[in-house]
């Protein structure tokens, strides 16, 4: 792990770039405003920490009402739980025995579910369990329009549930439904089509599974771009907005309205100015290795006339339009991500600043935590 | 630093996924086959180590004959140097008191030269090198067409390499000069045209720093796009291709012709099947913490008819081809990246195979050393 780029009580000018600065003020607001919406919604809270990787804020997110995280991959949740969260959902499908032998040792450690979309997935999960001597909390996965995992709404799903709760060594759950594709769907209305037809197929399976004799009292699903429609359609018990915390430069061009809480920019890379042509270019050196580049350029953070054009691996190129201010050189500016969980990603440090001074340094403690 | 991903001896099919894969006889016929270009030439090889960030391969690279490596970032140069690199060309512009520090610090270490395009770097240098009490080896980096960092040819250029040359704390070694947007330049005639112009700048301004009684025996530049056009030109003394190792998808939609040594991808992502729909789907486990996507989606290796057409984080869709296989659940893949230099930072531990079986295991050492 890096040396981090600040040290606690530094000013924020004085912090080494390229660094992953977090607003304490607006991430609390943001922490603060999901888990109320949620809750006035009668629903439970998990966000999702595939966006942060990081234990200091799946743990802030507890405290503020959350009932556990989800995560994508068991090295994330083993970093998780090694930070101290007790509760975590592997919203995905896990294929391999090495990996759901670690799964099901950590299920000894904390609550650990996991999800299965096709059989094969349930006898593996088994053949773990009972190598750790664990009953494995396990959730089908349904397809619900987003076409990447996920055992079709109905009849196929509704097999999946009856073979999990006749397993001797899995609890049948509920379900995920989670509809990736909708969170970058611009339009509202469109989000809201999306979602209205999820809940008929997700109330219809549910029905089945039910009317199986089998009891299924968990929906989850839905992030940032969607999770209100999801609340608001009653099909969903539970919630995994993940993004909201930090927001990004992509969710920023999502159109949102009153069904939405505030969220706010509170993530920044912070960069620095290297080279310069004065009223043409200035040189930032945040890179493709300091911000994730696939939803778009970075915004330049409140500088008129600044505009991020051109990115290779270290540099930044930014074009300074006919009359604004050319930056100086050694000049530090704020960026906004593209898109924030592939920027987490890439940092190992957390620099959370408040009134312009570092209060805090939190290890991105699943960064690279692929497997 | 996570944990690697495979043990040596390990059959291939038993490394875990996804893990960066270095196919080791590919990877030796491309190290060799560079050296011996650049030898034919009368050049000298200064590989540019931001590619792949490894000690282990910075240190293979320079017994084939490199006189040493190129990086970015001082961060990049102090893992080299701990690595066992005695010669590192920081081939940027460094900014910030607290970096030049290192930087002139690790000159006590090892050779380590840097570039500047701008008057008040060479002040900020030699401040930095009065306080650690070292001479340090500097050159000028020139704009040669990419319009990114570097002073413009000629005058511009001139008055620097007087000023540095003049300085007791510094030593003027040459020039920096990279056309970086020529590298993927699809044509070889027009990255020719790009790199004829570059080398008549060059020519003027070498000859303008010599008539101005400054030795100036040091061009530098060119990458794996470019590099035997800038040896070809004579206008260069030493070349500094990166991704030649690798290569990767982006490099491979470039043309090449009789002037280019015939490189082959050595590197890999490995992945798992981790869900699939019957003639229609594969979801693989490598996304966009796994692979860089900033040049395009992966490939599929020497699959017929799978085409990665859909990334999210955790998630790779492959598309099966009306009559092709559709990859088993738990089969693992081959992709080549996108683009290698960031797809390295991503991981951890390079995974060198030959014949099959787990040879080699090295640390991704500068693996985030973005500052």
């Amino acid at each position: 792990m890096r040396e981090p780029p600040a040290t606690i009580g530094m000013p924020v000018v004085d912090v080494d770039t390229p660094a992953l600065l977090l607003d304490l003020d607006a991430f609390e607001r943001n922490v603060a405003r999901a888990a109320e919406a949620v809750r006035r919604a009668g629903a439970r809270l998990r966000p999702h920490a595939k966006s942060h990787k990081s234990a200091d804020i799946a743990l802030r997110q507890v405290m503020a009402g959350a009932v556990g995280v989800c995560c994508q991959k068991v090295s994330e949740a083993e970093a998780l739980v090694a930070g101290g969260v007790r509760d975590v959902l592997i919203s995905n499908e896990i294929v391999g025995a090495g990996k759901l032998d670690r799964l099901a040792r950590l299920a000894h450690e904390a609550r650990i579910s996991t999800c299965v979309d096709a059989l094969p997935q349930v006898e593996a999960l088994e053949q773990a369990a009972t190598r750790a001597g664990v009953r494995l909390d396990t959730l089908v996965e349904v397809n619900v329009g987003g076409n990447r995992c996920g055992a079709e709404p109905g009849a196929a799903t509704q097999a999946l549930a009856r073979r999990v709760a006749d397993s001797p060594q899995l609890r049948f759950v509920g379900l995920q439904a989670y509809h990736g594709s909708a969170q970058h769907t611009r339009a509202v209305a469109e989000r809201r089509e999306k979602i209205a037809r999820a809940a008929e197929w997700i109330r219809a399976t549910r029905a089945g599974i039910v009317a199986d004799g089998i009891p299924c009292d968990l929906v989850t699903g839905a992030g940032t771009g969607t999770f209100p429609l999801e609340l608001a359609s009653g099909a969903w018990d539970e919630v995994q907005p993940g993004s909201y915390i930090f927001m990004d430069a992509d969710y920023g061009r999502d159109e949102f309205d009153d069904h939405w809480p505030p969220f706010e920019h509170s993530l920044f890379v912070w960069t620095t100015v290297m080279s310069r042509v004065e009223g043409a270019r200035a040189v930032v050196d945040a890179g493709l290795k300091a911000s994730a580049f696939d939803s778009g350029m970075p915004l330049v953070w409140q500088q008129h006339g600044l505009e991020y054009v051109n990115v290779s691996d270290e540099h930044g190129v930014l074009r300074v339009a006919p009359g604004a201010r050319t930056p100086a050189l050694g000049e530090k500016l704020l960026l906004v991500p593209g898109h924030c969980d592939p920027t987490v990603n890439l940092h190992d440090w957390f620099v959370g600043v408040r009134h312009g001074v570092v209060e805090a340094l939190w290890p991105v403690s699943a960064r690279g935590a692929i497997r």
